[in-house]
């Protein structure tokens, strides 16, 4: 953090400037909610431009928060999350226009129906209103979180982390000049000018009823705070505990290919799988080649009793191991009885993330997507799926394991809510 | 409250004992999210047959809490509410009995997609988890409540005022013996068996994270409580603070008949109107017929310097009026430029709740119906439609006002969620 902005935030009344924003966003949504398709589109397609043509100044703000960050002492890996470079603001740019280019998700009817009455009810999509973002080091949240809220309709107030202030600043101007542009109230994407954790306070509570949802972008411990303290509802997930379950009925070479993508595609990512359970019956034939599989592609592998004894390569696991997500190249494996000790283990030790199901029997695969409660329960695919991209969303702002509102990821169609429009003849009720 | 309740609250550790509540429902819960329709329905309808057998005990049960009530200097009202006879009960019978009959809403298939890789995606819906109930004096919430929760795989924690513990409790008893016969847990609908506000307490801290969502069924002060200190997401309104606003193209006679219905067939509910906007160039001819009809129902009209003017009878209205939920035989009424003036006048003081205009063009209707960001906005139609029985949904648990998961009347399909199932063919991520 700059000398400058530790100033700034000690000079001002934090709570009372986020209260105002809040304020200030909370009056430009209800424009931005009734803005049309093409309005926000020009706004999406301006910030885009104007993220190209002033990718210079970009860059000047991310040296200085670089320069920070390395006397700061910050690591080689988060000094490179906070890294841009002229390839990264193109991705940038056009992942704006991606955004633009998605349907309009407002105003779609979910549902008509006519009332025995005359009464014509439809149930039509609009914005939720206010979302809160807060994020980390990556500078490109802010565009990627602001066109998201943008196109849904919504308006947004982003809190990226301080590694990224100068960053995030010139970013967000050129969003706030897209709206400018299209004619549309700059404050719509509203950004938190405080490096402080205090900011961050203050949105948890809903800057005075402005919020009306939190996204939290970034690490377990942001994550937690967010859920722990959060006075608003959260739309996140703190951990992805995923599990393969290789069933009796499974076919080998489709069970490593799964387990193998599922696992090693990128071990980071939420989607990627913690655990293996393989059905006993499975376990001759299968386990030994699965373990192979992993360590050939440089995985570390725990195990119970049976996996350690089916390759000597394999530690032993401990309790502790079912409920970890590595997001590294490490596996937990376990021997099960039965689907239903495969899923009665997925709901104990899971976080209701994604879980897949490997088998030949239809009738296996249908209970297990049927049983294991989580967002995403796939059969015969990688978890690694998991994602509004794959799914076909577009873009998503995260994936939710909560119960309310959505489950799974958050894209344009989950930023929205619905309202009730009722068409009558002068109807009254009996 | 009887004095072995009170003993029972003091002797036993609420928060202990309501968390271990939270925890046996939410067990159950994961088994009756997987019931079979057949299976729900069974139990609700074992249930009401229950009620019917044994309405001898639950009278008894009543009768006591009545000769409490009445110990205690209860009002009239508040007795009337409380108090139970054989035609309610079998009303409250024929009420579980009829959600029975409603569609089971678990396992719809919201979506369904193909993406280019082969993947099939459906979105299907589930229950939502666990449902906390926090009411006050009307005992059949019991039946009400507990049976759309069932119905909708959801288990429910219930919890009923101090003044119908007795009532509530023998009900309760009908509805876990119905689970019973269906082979269901009992815990699958919980009753908080404390007449202390330390268990609403522990409800609002989520009972150790078995609560999904809390529903508040009762006044104001209640709903305020709950909306105010609820660490999980609450469906509720606080207040309907509902307008009809007369458009300059209004045909007067529908005016009329759909202003009076709105207000006067019964003043008490969340849908009923509280304030009359009329057009500035309609006023001349409407505005005194307007008032003539409410007046001539007993309706009182507090108005601006116009309204006052058009009529004697009018008194005026200060500016709480117009953001006051009268529940009464009262409304406010005031003249506006236009339809824009009659939005703005309605998003600065009205709840979100329930909006009507009466108006012949059909542009300006479109335009109220996009613009005006409540839950339900109607066209031609009284605002007394504000319900979920109205709109087909068979029964409601609530209407809500926030802006997650559902706006407008809460019924079976709004206290569910989707999930993602996926079926491959050994599909990997690239």
């Amino acid at each position: 953090m700059s000398a400058a902005v530790q100033v700034i935030d000690a000079e001002i009344d934090v709570r009372e400037a986020m209260r105002a924003i809040g304020a200030e966003t909370r009056a430009a949504a209800r424009i931005l909610a009734l803005a049309t398709a093409e309005q926000k589109n020009q706004a999406l397609n301006a910030a885009a431009r104007l993220i190209r043509e002033r990718s210079i100044d970009i860059l000047a703000a991310n040296a200085r928060d670089l320069a920070d960050g390395k006397a700061k002492g910050l690591g080689a890996a988060l000094l490179d999350r906070l890294m841009l470079n002229p390839v990264r603001i193109e991705q940038m740019a056009r992942g704006v226009e991606e955004v633009a280019e998605l349907p309009d998700p407002v105003g779609r009817v979910l549902a008509a129906f006519t009332r025995p009455n005359g009464l014509s009810i439809e149930r039509v999509t609009t914005p939720l209103g206010v979302v809160g973002v807060i994020y980390e080091s990556r500078p490109n949240v802010t565009a990627d979180a602001g066109a998201l809220c943008l196109k849904s309709g919504n308006a947004a107030v982003l809190r990226g982390g301080s590694d990224s202030f100068h960053s995030s600043a010139a970013i967000h101007a050129r969003l706030a000049a897209g709206l400018k542009e299209a004619g549309l109230p700059e404050a719509a994407i509203s950004r938190a000018p405080f490096s402080s954790r205090e900011a961050v306070g203050e949105m948890l509570e809903g800057l005075g009823g402005a919020l009306d949802v939190i996204v939290p972008r970034g690490g377990k411990n942001l994550v937690e705070r967010v859920q722990r303290e959060a006075r608003v509802p959260v739309f996140a997930h703190l951990e992805g505990v995923v599990h393969v379950y290789v069933d009796r009925a499974a076919d080998l070479d489709k069970a490593v290919k799964i387990l193998v993508n599922s696992k090693m595609r990128r071990t980071g990512v939420c989607g990627a799988a913690e655990t293996l359970l393989v059905h006993r019956d499975a376990a001759p034939a299968m386990l030994q080649p699965l373990v192979e599989a992993l360590i050939v592609e440089g995985c570390a592998v725990r195990g119970d009793a049976e996996t350690c004894e089916a390759d000597p390569r394999v530690t032993a696991a401990t309790e502790e191991d079912w409920r970890t997500e590595y997001l590294d190249a490490i596996i937990s494996a376990r021997v099960v009885d039965s689907v239903d000790a495969a899923i009665q283990h997925i709901e104990a030790f899971g976080s209701h993330h994604t879980d897949c199901i490997v088998t030949e029997d239809k009738a296996t695969a249908e209970k297990f997507l049927k049983e294991v409660d989580s967002a995403i329960v796939l059969h015969n695919a990688s978890t690694q799926f998991a994602d509004g991209g794959e799914f076909g969303f577009g873009a998503e702002i995260g994936i939710a394991t909560g119960r309310m509102h959505a489950r799974g990821p958050i894209g344009l169609e989950q930023l929205c809510i619905f309202k009730y429009r009722v068409r009558g003849d002068s109807q009254t009720r009996g």
